[in-house]
């Protein structure tokens, strides 16, 4: 067995030590003579996965007390819908920031839902390579909330602050491809939310963390299984939940808290695995990224070569030298690599080593 | 490590061939490097795992190439609402047979999103001991479509033969509970959903088999996510499926073709493990099971003491002794064995040895 480094946008590599116990744990549970994928969601031995999963998330990001956690399915393009079906009941627009690809589905199923959107703020006219300033945030007169992506998967564009919003207008982020990859101040958000296929678990959970007072805000037609409170009502488990990305993600929490050492010691690999990177790209004309530097994201590198009749040799070549899924989205093409918690630095150390040899090689 | 007989309801016993390949694939699929989980769903490696795990489906229930074949997230509890916001679009009412729990849930959700609905024809009246046969059924002018719950999972009631419906009424089956356990004439229905987590593989994966003319019928206000024609123009991959769940109920697939030998071979299994737990029921005064002998259901079987005093003994002499999850639901009490493809025969001969142990015991 060789584990190569995979430098995948999602689903993403997991720790190699979380995968191992998962293997070991596979066919009988702590002794209990059953996989945990063959448990009952209501067993004690799974709620008590299900919640130290909850509890260390919560020390993780420091979540306060008055917010809920929610274990949901579907993925964030599930919550596209659930956003505005769960916070309009009163009426009110949705607003959003729009900064790339992931932002404007957002806005899409919104309008689809025959919403009243409204596009706050715009990164557009720039052609996304850099998010729009607090200054340029205009609210509608009737928000009835404020979302924004806070990493752009596929640009490649990450928010470098947090966007400040009246006290009566929650703020609402799709953080699916960044949560975890830093200390968070939890208590600016009304609502966060993410696909686990990045940096906390296998696809097909989703998580939702929702300030309780916005627990009854949801339209009437909202179906039962996209409703936020008859998930925390039921602590994410009115049906069935998908336990074993459940009990995944708990052990990728558990190795943040335990290996890692938290969240401040992941922040501080994290940036210099992206520096790393980056300096590579920027220390070459070979290659080039196109976003101004305060927005680069530090999870999802985007690149081109300077001539890209070379894209196919690099990418043959970077997987022969076991340096897999570094071909851009299919959107865009190019390159990408994406640097999430469980990617380690060795993989950051052997690409930008990679990308030396091939600029020498063919420049 | 030792494996235990699990008569779990769900999340239920997987096969042991299939967890054991699942281990040793967990962290190098095939010498390619990274483990299923960790791969893009786009990938070549990742869609041959899909379009495997369809394609072995499509061969065991002999699906018609005019049946696409989805898989989605949310469980059949998110179907509830998905057959209405599919169906319904030109109008029509909502038709249920009405038998137990799960079927009462799927009636209350159409009446939750202000669908006309009515119940063609129910169980109550005989208490839910048997079904209602195809004269009582009573179709309501307008009907947009006839829902039936194929077993009740709790209530341990199956249906012993498919509705006939009219030609321009399509028939939607949830069979989250029987599905794969033997044959099945998918031509007779218009919709099929199952969640996965009795025959199929883990929680967190739901099958939906629609015939394709019925994929042009969705109300506008059918979030994207829930909406059977994207999921099918899009393959399942509109966005990020739950990639390890289909890989895994691929692999049970497999197990059911090659393993079992098919679902004729599946169903002669399943007959002799119900008959035999049936027959100790029926045979000793100490336990009964009220549902009428046609409609006993072959993947639920539930039974109560005839002194309710002995249940915790049954339940902790009963866990001692190997055979794990056998509480009825906390909604009914008693108890409840559920005989899953998975669950192989030793157990139920496991099982009825107990029964008669404990019996002549406690007698």
């Amino acid at each position: 067995m060789t584990r190569k480094f995979n430098f995948c946008a999602g689903p993403a590599a997991l720790p190699t030590a979380v995968l191992e116990r998962a293997r070991d744990e596979m066919l009988d549970y702590q002794g209990r003579g059953l996989s945990v994928m063959e448990m009952s969601h209501r067993s004690d031995e799974f709620v008590a996965i299900a919640s130290k999963a909850e509890a260390d998330l919560r020390a993780l990001l420091d979540i306060p007390a008055n917010y809920r956690v929610l274990f949901m399915q579907g993925g964030a393009s599930t919550q596209f819908a659930g956003v505005p079906l769960n916070l309009l009941g009163a009426g009110g627009a949705a607003n959003y920031l729009y900064t790339g690809i992931w932002g404007k589905k957002a806005i899409k199923e919104a309008e689809h839902l025959a919403v009243g959107s409204h596009v706050a703020a715009s990164s557009e006219s720039n052609g996304l390579i850099a998010v729009p300033r607090q200054n340029a945030i205009q609210l509608s007169g009737d928000a009835g909330y404020l979302h924004y992506t806070a990493n752009e998967t596929i640009g490649g564009l990450e928010f470098d602050y947090i966007p400040e919003v009246p006290a009566d207008v929650p703020l609402v982020c799709d953080m699916s491809s960044s949560i975890l990859s830093g200390p968070l101040d939890v208590s600016r958000f009304g609502v966060i939310y993410a696909g686990a296929q990045k940096n906390i678990g296998p696809a097909g959970l989703t998580l939702v963390i929702v300030r309780e007072d916005l627990l009854d805000r949801a339209r009437k037609d909202c179906p039962t299984m996209l409703n936020w409170k008859t998930a925390a009502e039921a602590d994410s488990m009115f049906n069935t939940p998908p336990t074993y990305a459940w009990y995944l993600s708990g052990l990728v929490f558990e190795w943040l808290k335990d290996e890692v050492g938290g969240l401040a010691a992941m922040n501080a690999i994290n940036d210099r695995k992206a520096q790393a990177l980056y300096a590579a790209i920027d220390g070459n004309d070979f290659y080039s990224n196109p976003i101004v530097i305060e927005n680069r994201s530090r999870m999802n590198v985007p690149f081109v070569l300077a001539d890209d009749r070379l894209d196919a040799a690099f990418l043959a070549e970077s997987e022969a030298a076991g340096l897999l899924n570094l071909a851009g989205h299919r959107s865009v093409g190019g390159m990408r690599a994406s640097l999430y918690n469980a990617v380690p630095e060795a993989a950051v150390t052997a690409l930008v080593d990679f990308m030396g040899d091939f600029a020498r090689r063919h420049g």
